[in-house]
């Protein structure tokens, strides 16, 4: 796909979703928002939802919890069905994403005793790899680093070689990112899942730059366990909980390592020894975060009405005028583009290198467009089609080529 | 303290407290709300909070992040200084408690290596003995079960004797709760914390049912570990992240094993491997769910506001004519009372026992009054010195009385 005649005007105009930025709270709409997918935009929708949940909070009190005790579930579910292509009962939000995929990873190592090797991508979000190196501390495990190209991403070959560099019954565990953290680049899910199952390791994705932006289907996919970020594409609110996925067959086999008492069944109950909860509420811990849960509701909601599909379409749409503009407009001033170029490969931001992306990015803020600077050189575009306008793609890129294009002759630090 | 010739009406007239009512949404001003200990009474500051939060989220967008990204430190400390007498940067709001005991008991146990055994009380609330359960399946370890007086909660002697039930550097960690979530027994945490060090063990402290009501100093009784939870007597909402506290000199001794990017040192570097920061910091795992954050700020102001040792006398005062309207209108009745007698053994609520607590429960909210059924057979009274009248506690226990008079010619279920 090609974008050489049309504007951005007409692209927004022939927009199906456009109509969906009118849902979501524009303060300032000179702001050239591009960091949606770091932190999703506030709906009308979320805004009242918080609001009814604290009016209920203060209302029905303690007994509001009638409707809140099932909240997770019940969100849990509709995720599933409209981002993740997995049934109901086989999502929860919970926790944080990176305290999801500890306990995730620990339940995967555990049903894997005996092998000792955990796979996963140099260039994974930092999160991940972190919380990878303790587990991998505290049990004395090897993790097998992947290097990737740090545009393209993880390859199914990348992964068939980390299997191959030992005997491959010692990998108790692939996990990756679905999309790329940096670049956008989008994995193979589903050919990596089947080389991790043909070894006999489990599949755990983080699903963080995906849900909400790319249509996931798990289930087709064959994916284990899957962890994921609802404040981005799926505009939950700052530090809105978690999801998490787990296989419905593996739900009693997997054991959850913290072992808390909303996972309890009969929780009430508050018996003598824990006896976790039948299918997926097993994988809550301790008391949900509600307004977060709320905020989570309402996202989903709206990613439900838009379509993942159409929202999916748009997304290549945004990306695509972006690289498009990065090749007239930037790469003329020394920009390396850091995503692929090949739009099914690439998730909805777009990331544009050079080694000043630090100060290019203070200087954009301070001229009212906001992306990310990723160390060491990007500056991350990120294009949330329920929220990003053609016209957004177009001033931001316009106005990093005039910041870039003065450089030469000034500092471009603010 | 005895309460003979005072009514209610008249220590509600005396109490210096009584003003901080008007600081709460109190929707129903005939609603009888003795559950401030299960979810504690939406503040105003709150609901101002979190709108402000919401507003910030909508308006500033990311970059409200620059004045989130301390926040879990910043009110940590105020829970320091106000309620747990310990020091800035030795508390952070972060998860809930069940995660914080988690990774603070685990924490413990691998400073002590070669030790097997966790006391704690059998009767411990119930997500600490599951969490405690999961870890002792996964290391091998023991726990060894203290058998209390179901009123008068763990004494030091029983701890004593848990450690001559073997050797004493056998046992890793003693974790117990200050205030017991049924009889709100007050565990003397200063005289069990030194037995704990007595034998080299270290001592975690969950503070849920104490942090708000009852002054703590935890350096005077030099604890080590603990957590806590703040929707109860904090009124931080439903779900608001728990805190947990780490005394300075183990910051650095003792390792997080959930190794997340809120606790890396210079965070958005992205760096390649876990570099822990410096101070409580590391003790943050995920992304801070901001939003619950925000109704604890709120929160902790109003007991500061307040002051603890006010707050203490007035929970002393509550529970002190809640126990003689007890022994006036409920033994009579088949009562027994399930707290102790002697107010300065107990915090904030008082439990009173009957074989049918659950429908007489489920009676009294249907004739407005709430408080917390707890199996098998208690009715429990959250008394929130900051919002519950002495007037409350004379209409609930009022309430009680008859519905406990009727039972014997008629079903209490409704």
């Amino acid at each position: 796909m090609a974008i050489t005649v049309d504007t951005a005007r007409t692209l927004d105009e022939a927009d199906p979703l456009a109509r969906f930025r009118d849902r979501f709270v524009i303060d300032d709409p000179a702001l050239v928002y591009l960091d949606g997918n770091s932190l999703g935009r506030l709906s009308l929708d979320a805004r009242e939802a918080v609001t009814a949940t604290v009016a209920a909070w203060g209302g029905e009190l303690i007994r509001a919890w009638d409707g809140w005790l099932d909240l997770p579930e019940r969100v849990g579910d509709r995720i599933a069905e409209v981002c993740l292509g997995v049934h109901p009962g086989e999502v929860v939000v919970a926790d944080s994403t990176t305290v999801n995929l500890y306990r995730l990873a620990v339940a995967a190592l555990d049903a894997r005793p005996g092998r000792r090797v955990i796979v996963t991508d140099r260039a994974n979000f930092p999160t991940d790899r972190y919380v990878l190196e303790g587990i991998a501390a505290a049990r004395d495990l090897e993790i097998r680093w992947i290097e990737t190209d740090p545009i393209e991403g993880v390859q199914p070959g990348d992964v068939a070689r980390a299997f191959e560099a030992g005997r491959p019954d010692e990998v108790a565990l692939v996990t990756l990112s679905a999309v790329d953290y940096r670049s956008a680049a989008m994995a193979d899910v589903g050919a990596i899942t089947a080389l991790a199952h043909e070894a006999g390791a489990l599949a755990l994705w983080d699903l963080s730059h995906a849900v909400g932006s790319v249509p996931l289907d798990l289930e087709r996919d064959g994916v284990d366990l899957a962890v994921g970020c609802t404040y981005k594409y799926l505009n939950g609110g700052p530090g809105a909980p978690a999801f998490l996925y787990v296989r419905r067959e593996l739900q009693d086999e997997l054991r959850n390592p913290i072992q808390g008492w909303f996972g309890q069944r009969d929780q009430f109950e508050m018996g003598p020894t824990y006896d976790p909860a039948p299918g997926i509420r097993r994988w809550l811990v301790g008391t949900p975060p509600i307004l977060g849960v709320a905020g989570v509701a309402a996202g989903v909601e709206l990613v439900a009405e838009a379509g993942i599909d159409a929202i999916r379409a748009k997304a290549v749409a945004l990306t695509t005028l972006a690289v498009e503009r990065f090749d007239a407009w930037l790469a003329p001033h020394g920009f390396s583009l850091g995503s692929p170029r090949n739009a099914s490969r690439r998730g909805a931001h777009v990331t544009v290198r050079r080694a000043d992306a630090r100060a290019l990015t203070s200087a954009l803020i301070a001229h009212g467009v906001v992306p990310d600077f990723r160390a060491p050189d990007g500056i991350r575009l990120g294009l949330s089609p329920l929220t990003t306008r053609f016209a957004d793609v177009e001033a931001g890129l316009d106005r990093l080529r005039r910041l870039a294009a003065s450089v030469s002759t000034s500092s471009v630090s603010t």
